[in-house]
């Protein structure tokens, strides 16, 4: 059995005021190729395939197409999860009547525990289980059980899937959450705060594979067959340098193969530039990949005028400027204000705001000290 | 054969800040009870099953609700048309994926030109064409043509559609539109200003039945079988003496048999009650209905406090309160002050708007005679 993992489609996001929609068309369409020109038993899309609940009516259409595209026209089944940024319910609509047309959508948790079986030739009939993406509250909620975090909701939502009597060997496993230690972006939406969002990789060893969803970077997490396939493009400079695509999955009667990724190429690449100003326009003038969307980082020092224009006048989607060259002295500034306003005090300030009570006499003295000894050093420099 | 159709259902609407969204599922829960203890082969809701394109999560859960247990459970297909409320591609996902489960929604032209048909042992197989709703732009730009007015718009659309070679001999139509001499509501959103909405009904008298939706009030337009069925429910206070419900059509190999309206009874009836404070609130002790949605219309000529919240110590729901009885001192004096500005000036201006020139000497002269004898009349009063 061979089939697609993919993840994080974020139709309709909008970067720096540009939509995407246009190259997630154009991604897409490689992904529909291969699906075409390649035996695929099923394409998984583990979450997050609308950047929000209520997505622009242009996603919608483009995702019709594609579904059409894949499970009307190549006959392949889909299956999707809700993730974190898509509205599960308004996501779910009719996912009963589609269910006998090839198009699985599993939001919510009378679904996640009727697995979707696909026959396979070579590795028999295969369950996946669709695991809508979950916070402890409505884990709490929906099964009646005390849960504190996302580690304990997901062992609790494994521990239900686990209950299942199905009749196949093989399993597989679709989930959207930050498994422990995997590599984070700037694009991705933080579940929660300091650390409870994160999932142990452990409550997920027993299946055959499984699929996450939520990470960008496609990457494995403990096991060859516990993987992120990353998001189907670059969604933030961040992510400059991370290769997108999807996963191809193969199982046999005997479970995991082989995982390996497939690129897929947008037509416009997400990059950052870093250089002088007339350095980065000379090479804007033969720069074939022109059209790419752009942060560019001047380290001039001296004050330009209108950078931006000339740098559009090359590079035409240059969406963001930083010149940190241009900040030297003003951070130099800034610190004098700073000290202008005491660090003793803001110190002071803090400790209590944190600690709900005022630094000692002691304590005092030591901090005193410390931004003496701090700032007799800066001076040095 | 016999069908339901039904139309204008606007789940998610909010009435005076009230949602209705209980008071929806409870008479959908009838419609459904009907569904199930009568042969009905298909369910037709011609247009706004929601009350805008972007519908609240509760009405689509409530949509999904009774969709899985009119198709799924009793086997029965339903066929949907977007109206001028419903966002067309919003509600159109997955249209393709539902069909074979026996849900239609039919939003765009190509699904037009593709009837449903619905198979019956006493008519034979039925070709049912939904036509989803349609300004005169979207015609035009879609089928290349000139068309002025809606009602140039729908004769082209049918034509489309009698080109279309379909096995059947009974043809069933479904249109949201405003048919020419229909009566109006308050809750229905107009189509366009002045008139150039309407639609001959003899556009449609070649099919067995037409399925409209758009006004709220059940009725025929020039031939038994084109008819309204009318609203789910009420949602203006002008709709207070309508009888809401769905209509029962039977057709036989030789067309059109019968069309019955079935009353659908809301817990929530929408009334207004007209009269003096004190008889209001001492009919309210014993009124049944008194959870009923009130608009309050107070005769009282004197000044009074807190009228509401004395009415809503026996009529918890009203909703709204008219006192034209407190303003017939006021529309004195408005009428003073309408008449210190001089009629005739205001004549003279709007008949300059209007007809973009001035009023001739002896029309202006017409006009002063009038307006004398007018308020002459006034005064004898």
């Amino acid at each position: 059995m061979m089939f697609i993992h993919t993840s994080d489609w974020h139709l309709g996001r909008q970067f720096h005021n540009v939509s995407l929609l246009a190259d997630q068309a154009a991604v897409l369409a490689q992904l529909v190729d291969f699906v075409r020109q390649n035996p695929v038993d099923a394409v998984i899309v583990a979450g997050d395939v609308y950047d929000r609940s209520v997505p622009p009516t242009a996603a919608i259409d483009l995702l019709n197409r594609v579904v059409t595209q894949i499970c009307e026209e190549l006959h392949t089944p889909m299956i999707f999860i809700s993730g974190n940024h898509d509205g599960a319910q308004r996501l779910g609509f009719g996912a009963a009547q589609m269910k006998n047309a090839g198009l699985h959508i599993i939001s919510n948790y009378t679904d996640m525990l009727k697995p979707v079986i696909i026959e396979s030739q070579t590795a028999g009939p295969v369950a996946f289980y669709g695991m809508p993406y979950s916070d402890p509250e409505q884990v709490r909620y929906h099964f009646e059980t005390t849960v504190d975090d996302f580690d304990q909701a997901h062992q609790v939502l494994v521990q239900k899937i686990d209950e299942i009597k199905d009749p196949c060997t093989r399993r597989v496993l679709i989930s959207h959450c930050f498994v422990d230690g995997a590599m984070e972006s700037d694009s991705e939406r933080p579940l929660s705060i300091g650390g409870s969002d994160r999932v142990s990789h452990a409550h997920f060893t027993h299946f055959d594979y499984v699929a996450l969803g939520h990470l960008h970077q496609p990457q494995k997490k403990g096991e060859e067959f516990i993987r992120y396939s990353g998001s189907l493009m670059k969604y933030s400079f961040s992510e400059q340098h991370q290769k997108k695509g999807f996963t191809v999955v193969t199982l046999d009667d005997t479970g995991f193969v082989s995982a390996t990724h497939e690129p897929l190429n947008a037509p416009h690449d997400l990059r950052i530039i870093e250089g002088e100003l007339e350095a980065i326009v000379e090479q804007g003038r033969t720069d074939p990949h022109h059209q790419d969307y752009l942060l560019i980082r001047l380290t001039d020092t001296h004050a330009i005028l209108n950078p931006m224009e000339k740098l559009r006048e090359v590079y035409p989607n240059v969406l963001h400027l930083e010149k940190p060259g241009m900040l030297v002295g003003v951070e130099q500034d800034m610190a004098k204000a700073r000290l202008a306003r005491g660090e003793h005090d803001m110190f002071c300030d803090f400790y209590r705001e944190v600690q709900g009570s005022a630094l000692t006499d002691a304590q005092g003295d030591a901090i005193k000290q410390i931004i003496r000894q701090l700032n007799a050093s800066h001076s040095e420099q």
